[in-house]
Order: C-alpha cells, then structure tokens, then sequence
C-alpha cells in the first residue's frame, strides 16, 4: 500500500540538504548542494532550486502532500522569511513564497533549525515521550527547541526555544547580539577554547585549538581546560534550569559538536544544574545526549510539516 | 435565564479568600479568613473551611458547576498537594482532596498563584487579547506565569513562570532557594530596600524602609534610591528578555507593590529590556502595568476552573 511522504528542506550555513521522508521518519529520497553563503540572494534561491528539482524529478515525489523547513535563524514563519546570520545575501528574504513557486503550492512549514532539530529528538531521539523537553545544540553557537504539553512549540514566528541567548550573566561579556553574558558567549565551542587559551592553556603541536582539542586535553587533566568545560556547564545549568523553572520540562537533551565531549561536559553539567535547578518542581530533571545525527535537520522539518498536515486535516 | 457560577479560592499566606465567581468575572459571594499560617495543617485547613462553609450556605452555590484554587507555592497540580513556603504546618498537604470532600465531589482545580495572577490578567486584565504573554507579580516575592498559544501554560504540576527563581547572575548573591543571582534576590522589594540602605539610603525620621519609601525618594532624585530600582529594573528586564526569547511572548504585565512604582520602575525597565532583549522575534515586546486589583487571585483561579469545565466538556 501506498503512503504518503513529506518533503524537507534543512538550510544552513554550509549546506542545503533536501529529503522525502516518510510517516516513521525514514529518508526515501535526498539531494544536496553547498551553501553559496557570501554570494546574492537569488544565487543562493538557485541552489535550494536545484534541490527542489532533484527531489521534484524523483517518482515519489507525487506522494508528497507536504514540505516542512528548518532554515539557519532568525526566521519569521508568520511572515515566510528568512534572515540567516551566516547568508547575508537573504534578509527577510520570502523564503516559504519561492519555494511553494518552486513545487506547485504545496502547504510549506517553516520553523528555525533548532526548533527543527527538537522536533527530532521528540519524533524519533532522546526526548520521544517525554512531553515537556528541551533540546539544544551547543556548537559553535548553542540553539535549541522546546516541546509542550507534547507539541512542538515554535512560537508565533518558529524561534522559540532560543537558550544561546539569553542572558545568565547580566554583567557579562558583551555577545555579538548585542546582549551581555548570553549562554552562547560562554558555552559554544569557540567560546570554550578562547577561554581556555586566554587562560594558558596550549593546543599539541599540530595547532588544533578547537573545543574537541579542549576536552581532549580535559579528558588527559589539564586543569584549564577543565576549567574552561566546568564554566561552560555552569552556563548551561544556568540557562536550563531557567528553562525548566519557566516552562517545566522533564528531560533537556544536548547535542552539537560540544555535546559529544561526553563526561568532560556532563559530569560538571548535572553538578551545576543541582546548583541552579532548585525548586521542588525541577528537581528531577533529566540530562542526556541527542541520539538524532546529522539527518535530524530533515527529520524534524519533516516532523513539523506532518504535524501541520494532521492540524489542517482535523480542522 | 440562570447561569452558571464557579468557585473560586485564592490562599495566601496572610489570608485566605473564597467567592462565587460569573461567567463574565464578577464576584457575586465573597468570603474571607485570616490564614493562621504558624499552626498546624489541620487549623489552616479548618479557616479554608469556614471559608467554604460561607460560599456553599450562600443560595447561589446550587450553580456553582467547579471550584478552582489559587495558592501559595510551591503546589503540586499533579499530585492535588500545596507546601506554601510561609505555611509550614502544609507541606504535600493533600488540599485538593479535602476541598473536594468538603464541597461535596465538584471537580476541583489546582494552580500556583502566579499561574492565576495571570489567568485574570488573560481573561479580564492588560493582557487581554494576547495570545502569548508573561504576568509578573513583584512584591514582597517575584512570581509570574504564563500564557501560550492563547491558553494558560501551568505546566504539570501548576508552577510555571516561576521568573522569581531563574539566575540572572550565575555567580550573584546566594538566594534563599538555593540557587545564586534569581531575579527575586536582586528585584524584590526588600532586596530594592536592602540595596538601597546597604549603599547609603537613609529614610525618613518615620524610619519607613519598604521599597515605596525608596521609591518615593527615587521620585525625589536620591540617586542610591534612583540607582537600587535601576539594578532591579536591569534584572526584571534580563528575566523577560530570556522568557521571551525562550517561548515568544509579546507583552510582559507587571503587578505588585513594586509595580506601583510607576516611572521609577518602568522607565529603567524599559531602557534595559532594549539592552536584553536583542533577537528580532523580541524586540517588540511591550511592557504594561498590571490592571487587576486585590482581586486578581481569585477571578484567576475561577478562570482556571471555567478553562478545565471546557476542556472537559469538549471532551
């Protein structure tokens, strides 16, 4: 018997990757192209179009009543547009109009990358049953979603769930969103290794200053770069306690590049959070790694389309 | 034509107060009771009694269809359980049960009091027509709650924008709930009092120290007055800067004692919520005075009651 598939694309930075999923979250089809980042707006539309006609020319294809996208933030759904940080040739750029153009109007969902990648984890990761969760990414920058109530909770225009920048030190260091002491300027993984060199701490000879090099030396002792993980996890505690005191979550997930550091960052991450999660009602909060891999972009834009398509079909 | 009613009970630590509430927020019975917080469990729950017994001897309680209760926190909606902080002789005292054995099986529901504070601002209040908003009180204590989506968000066990209790200063002055820098700790009004004295304010030959005094002689131009409310203002406007950017709101209410404080409060506030608050999706956030009175807890707690009535019926 025939079912039903999902179009999704998952925009970012470097890559624009595009899929047919199916209702277990399964990849049918897929295409992908490089980001053209620092060239125009329309240059970059080019690429998403040569995705679309991959997935368009596929004989699936006719079997999707739906494409869902997770695009790189800030994103306005209410408006159709997008404003990615790192694709300058697109500001407010009417995203969710050219790519209906683009596959004969068929209902487009869009919803930020982190609210995409929580939509994963709650379909098919760490956070599936959980009905209250926060999921993030902490990598070189630190985003994130949440699930409420059991639904996705993209908020009025798809960037809820942004925990890289709120603030947990109001007197902090300045971050480049104009705010002071978000968590991102103090946990993403170029923040980790800034500090920790600011600190003394000297990558081995072949120069690798990454965050992965941190925790590789924390894992050998080094105490900075310890250090250096131990003010990170401070800094996450601090956002995901806020989380769970303001919304109450049961589970936070974390994934990312420095969420693969493993217990260098957990072991001091489930300190800190007895430290900032303490009142009786998020005192049994979980923390565990993001079980979704690189396709979690695509899964969970798959996830918010079939969520929309269920929506519109109950009205 | 008869219509329905609902019953309502706000507990506080310093009263307890019941009445029969319309469909269009209008007290139509009142009752009321000092809450003898110091004693047993047993002699608080007799006062929730006598406040019962009025509202049920009343001729209009034959209407009443629910019974909706706001209290003091921490509460425990899931379980049916209250342990408010200033009433020692309750903790996980089983208050939904009993209320329900004493009114006789009416389907009874349980929020914290700021999740009520919030529900009348929803239904009767600034926050009318809002379908995402925060309503804080800033008294005494910092509470809040929230809406999403256009409902009430109490979360599972009904304490939800518990915004007193997130850190805004991960490395900030010990709070009393075992965390550091929790908004409360700095935007109280005793802790606006504290700072202020701490730095050099002296009050009046009337010896009156509560934030109204401070905010009188902030109104006067004393510049410690003028720069404790500014500290507060800072961490209130870190506090909704990080809600909105987690759930998307569009208007922070704010009531209380210190909300009172006009453009003492609200100017700073406003000033430091453009520094916070940076990311797109929150730079039209709108910060209003509370418009509810003395009255907010209970026409909450009968929204929450007429909201469950229905869901219920719905189903």
């Amino acid at each position: 018997m025939h079912t039903d598939l999902v179009a999704a694309l998952d925009i970012g930075g470097t890559k624009i990757a595009g899929a047919l999923v199916d209702g277990h979250g399964q990849i049918v089809v897929r295409a992908q192209r490089a980001t053209p980042a620092q060239q125009d707006g329309e240059t970059v539309m080019g690429a998403v179009r040569e995705v679309l006609g991959e997935l368009t020319a596929a004989p699936l294809w006719d079997r999707a009543t739906a494409l869902g996208i997770g695009s790189a933030g800030p994103v306005d759904a209410s408006a159709g547009t997008v404003s990615p940080v790192n694709v300058p040739g697109w500001r407010d750029y009417p995203l969710v109009r050219r790519v209906q153009d683009a596959v004969g109007g068929l209902p487009v969902e869009l919803i930020g990358d982190g609210v995409a990648i929580t939509a994963a984890e709650h379909w098919q990761g760490a956070a599936r049953g959980h009905d209250n969760a926060l999921c993030m990414v902490v990598s070189t920058g630190v985003g994130g979603g949440l699930v409420l109530n059991g639904q996705l909770h993209p908020g009025p225009t798809g960037n809820a769930g942004h925990i890289g920048h709120i603030s947990v030190d109001l007197d902090g260091d300045p971050c480049p969103c104009g705010s002071r002491g978000c968590v991102e300027r103090i946990a993403s993984g170029p923040n980790i290794a800034r500090r920790a060199i600011e600190n003394g701490w000297r990558p081995d000879p072949d120069g690798d200053t990454s965050a992965a090099a941190v925790a590789a030396a924390a894992r050998a002792g080094d105490p900075v770069a310890l250090a250096s993980f131990e003010r990170a996890a401070q800094a996450l505690a601090a956002g995901i306690a806020a989380t769970a005191t303001l919304v109450e979550i049961d589970i936070a997930v974390i994934g990312g590049g420095v969420g693969k550091a493993g217990d260098v960052l957990f072991t001091p991450l489930r300190k800190a959070l007895s430290d900032y999660a303490t009142l009786s009602f998020v005192q049994r909060l979980e923390i565990t790694p993001a079980q979704m891999g690189t396709d979690a972009g695509l899964v969970g834009a798959a996830a918010a389309a079939l969520a929309k398509r269920a929506d519109a079909a109950a009205v």
